[in-house]
């Protein structure tokens, strides 16, 4: 996925929310008008980069004046102390940015490096790693973006992206056979249906009904592998519920699933990352 | 801190995110027009909850027809399997803004749960746990909402709530001495002047420079103390970097602190919560 | 598909648009201040009404003390003549209001008229129609609601809302199996694959290569028939190009089909409906 | 009229409507990542063309790196199967803008194409045509351009560009007379009065009230000429309701009429035109 | 003219403006939460109020649970001391508010007080006094709404509302004669064409053109009254540049003037307001 | 402080105020499709000029083709008649920004003119002028501005930027001494706390109870220095209330105080500034 085109309008929002109406007093009475600097953008832990177009941007938006090079590419695994980018323009730009473009930045690579470990975790099973809509409000399309450079895979982007009929739906519809056939008979020809189940029994039933991938929460391991051998790749199989870093492995094995983690956008703790300034 | 006045701007934002262009496709395919249902919001693990009027509103601007019963205030700690609010109202309502409010309340939460770790490791030292400028971007007034109610307090809001020259303004501006001295004579006099130091000599240079409050960045315990010892509560003393949950109490014991987390609102992991949707 | 959570946005701006900077200077330069008024809706024409809710809210942002009463539900096909609405309240925001609400109303139900005609010559055949996304820049969502409210059935919103492989793409991407095999392997798991063909020989290239969905654009009547018949249901068979209220039925009759006709929403003329104000 | 200032507003609105949250998601996966291409918009029915800037503009805001050349100007005539622009650059870029581009380029050209079959059924006469406020909500601007590019004359902007008393003011107001002269105290000096009659008796009436224009509405032939007889240029005479291309030219043949017509905004139906794309 | 339908735009704005990210830090810290107040809005010197609705709509909009009560009409003649209007609700929301609320009512009194003067000006002559285009960016439509709330009339509302032929414009088509030949043949025939002269000279040439109104500007006394007596009332006369109040009763004396000023709106010093807050 | 950075919204919705719908007619209708022109901005009363920044956005943000050129800097003192600014581009560009440009640049150098003239009746006494939170809605960052590019200081920016405890909060907090005390323990560290007395009794317990800044409010000559000497520099002395050209003199001669003056912001009378437009 790429980022939105429209990147811009959340990148001046977020400016916004931390320039308030005065802006960078401290820079202003601080440092020299005029004064040029030059800033370095350092892990200062290891981990996988994501949202260096968005650190630049973040730069160039509060002043086209500043230019920012970037050293590594977005997925990149890093080591603690790499160089991630340089940023060159007037000093009271860039500390007036700094905040907000390392804001970005620190979030995104935290969900790629949490994502990336996931994705490890899963090497060679021919299992994959999605992430899910339990994002931070506002911040879907950045979080997508980094859970895809670190090499997950990305579920629906909303509501409107797929039909997942989940348990709560299912206790309003009446149970899984009536759901899914009248999502069947309902849904766009351009939209999978795809149904939570909670045993092999009602797996069972959604694949007789038509079900086009099955949405397995909350298995013990046992179940998983019994639910991949019986759907046997006809369709595809989401596991999902308490997938942890310790679990993921195991479950992965079964092999061909979709595994989604809610964690990967909701709990991803930020990358260490510093912009250390100076004169230029 | 309250909520900010027009939050309604934002939660609208974040359902237009995840309802896309043309909504809850699976409910309406699935559940019938017109039924009603009950939710249950239930934590699935102990917390601290914050952000209940937040839930609220973003069930309340899909449908105004959506009633939202909260059962504890935000701030409360709670147990695994604690019901925290009840919504009633259309099926189909329900179904569609329930992620969205679930997003809101488990990452605020889930902020205030680690922000009342931190402040309980400070319990009794006279120390006090602070939130930073590093948030998620567009979150937050929310994230400071939340780090409040679980006893945290606030450092400035953005750039414009205070003056505060850190290292990278100092290597700008040509030492700590040089800083304070032209900060006091730039500020507005309704903002204090703050400047980070990294050893003690720099700390009596600024309390001789007049600064009205210290900084004191990535130092030893043995620093913090003689830091608090010279410093004797004339100005504010404000601890940061590297503070973990391991090594709080042992800083806040020199007491009087302010001590600075920007974990708070970077990496606080999600609380659990769920929603749990039946006919009415 | 509902209407938008947050159509009034739109609706606002529509005001605006005809409001200007100074209102409607007529109304308040001829009725006096405080007179009331009543408005009858009344179709001048037969059609299929949609958008009543629309026509209501206009209205009440204007003027929130305006009360609007519909007679009819969307979808209704109507005579000439017939009552579809009432409205009561201040003369000057009945007329300040009147005509962006009709713009409103004459344009959905003109989509709702046309897509009609077109339902209604595919009855019984088992086929159905759709819209595309060649929609009026704004309108879409209104435009996919009278469409649905008309009978019609919905194509993807957007182009995030399916995988459909056009003809640009096939010359873009080395042909139709190579298009396929690549979209099946890169598709989010929850979206269909839909492409294109232009002959017999590649819709067998499509199913082979396991196209959840085929596309046949601009085929003689000759050709849809034996389209159908190679389908035999297996996937969702679509017809597109060139479909006139005159060719419909015949295409309709192969039996199946998801026939999506462009004009119901880049050319349906507006119905024709009046509002009717005289003093309350 | 020129093209708003501000019209990228517009069309960034238009493409986030289709784009959604996930993007071009068929192009992302089958074409390949840097692939150049070009696209020709060629017509596919004759007409006249109008919008060609909004084209190009689509295409830079999703892209600046696209270039678009345009070979002929709004408002020219145009067979089928002529060339009216040229798009070049990477080929996501052009799949994914292609579809709100020709969105906004039919439309327009529809409204340019029926126009000029209005002004063309009126030329030598002496006769105008315009366009009303019948437009659809948020493209008045665009087609009142279209409008103006194709020969067609503009009728006040909004409720704020003109004072119109039409019938339910007539209404309100207690009849033609009353209603002149108090609009003609009432409105600033730099608007007109001008009222809507329905009769021969009325129009004297407004003459002698001293309307400063006259709108005779739905009237036959016979009256149109009289009606124009009666004015005799004194002040503008505008004819409108039920003008038909059938009808206009014996209209227009009374000599020096405004004649307005709803349909040129309301009801033109889509120009044919399509995107050509190939690899470069 | 009305207000805006759409006023919370702005006043949301001019809240946020106020309020920042925090809000209102000292009434958080210093008022108990759950206090009530009461608010009394008094003159403190002489003036004409006017935005009394913007006074209201600003608490309300901060916290609906406000309650607003007025004591005079928008445009009432009152002497310092007088009560206009009661505020009642909680303390912090009260407190909150007072700024912004005050900050809009004071400007908008300004400019009804200062038209008002000029209006009086006037009285008796038969000539009006107009606002112009010299308003303060963002606040047009509140200053037109202070100025006809005093007596005062309204010129066009922005470029679009009508045709003014000024001397730039002059300088650029070659002429009065040319330029409104010119504008007469182009201008919608709801647009009246109105041209500035500076010569008796270049009034005669415009009338002779067939203006329908004619712009004075910066002529001496005897001018105007040669050039009333010349224009005899067949069009608007307006009268502009350099207009004192010192100097508009002697300008007025020529009679059936329009006379526009542009400081009522681009100099009127605000009105002294005072709200004075204490426990309800 | 430095002017916004996202100025180009401010300045877009005031073009969009004056511009409305159909944009500078007159200009369309008279000055041909083409035409250069070059524009003078020239003063035509002595100031000081502020806001030219702004001035030159405004031509660009119409038209990006149109260049301005300076000739002085904000802050600069000028005499009737000197040149500020020459615009050169499509005449039509300049003719439809004229407007909006001079709007701002006139009433940004108005409060730049009081501001200075306030400045100066203090020259050499050691106090300064500050501006309030007085100002005109939407306006306060280019007011702030204004003020400081004529030698004014800034007060806070707004009710986040400070502790500033009024009459109305005293009276709900129960007198000084207990509202200094609650706030000084509940500020945030990073803001001071100042309170506002109306005698020497007050101003005492103010500076016993902490008071990082004392506000006398509507004092006479004798106890705003009997005020001064009672602080005697330990804390920011602030003087506000009836503070006019007059008297500030003689208030500043106590010396060292910051002088907040509301008539800076609200009550500026705008410079007085023409453009000459001519052919290029």
């Amino acid at each position: 996925m790429e980022l939105p085109f429209d990147l811009d309008e959340l990148v001046r929002g977020a400016l916004r929310e931390d320039l308030g109406r005065s802006g960078d007093v401290t820079s202003e009475i601080t440092v020299p008008d005029g004064a040029a600097a030059r800033g370095r953008a350092v892990a200062r832990a290891p981990g996988v980069v994501a949202g260096l177009s968005v650190f630049r941007r973040t730069f160039v938006l509060l002043d086209p004046s500043v230019a920012v090079t970037t050293s590594v590419f977005d997925g990149t695994a890093v080591e603690a102390g790499t160089a991630l980018a340089e940023v060159r323009g007037p000093a009271r730009s860039i500390l007036g940015a700094e905040r907000v473009a390392l804001n970005f930045l620190q979030h995104m690579s935290g969900v790629a490096t949490l994502t990336r470990r996931f994705v490890e975790a899963c090497a060679g099973t021919g299992s994959v790693v999605l992430c899910t809509r339990k994002t931070l409000p506002g911040l879907r399309a950045l979080e997508r973006y980094a859970v895809e450079a670190a090499g997950g895979r990305l579920h629906r982007g909303g509501l409107d992206g797929g039909v997942l009929i989940k348990r709560n739906h299912l206790r309003m519809a009446g149970g899984v056979e009536e759901a899914v056939v009248r999502a069947k008979a309902g849904a766009p020809h351009t939209l999978k249906v795809e149904v939570e189940v909670e045993s092999l029994e009602e797996l069972k039933t959604a694949l007789a009904a038509g079900a086009d991938a099955i949405l397995l929460d909350n298995a013990d391991l046992e179940t998983v592998f019994e639910a991949a051998r019986l759907v046997a790749g006809r369709v595809p199989l989401e596991i999902s519920g308490g997938v942890t870093l310790d679990r993921v492995g195991d479950i992965a094995a079964a092999g061909g699933l979709l595994i989604s983690v809610g964690r990967l956008t909701h709990s991803a703790p930020a990358m260490d990352i510093a912009l250390e300034v100076s004169p230029a």
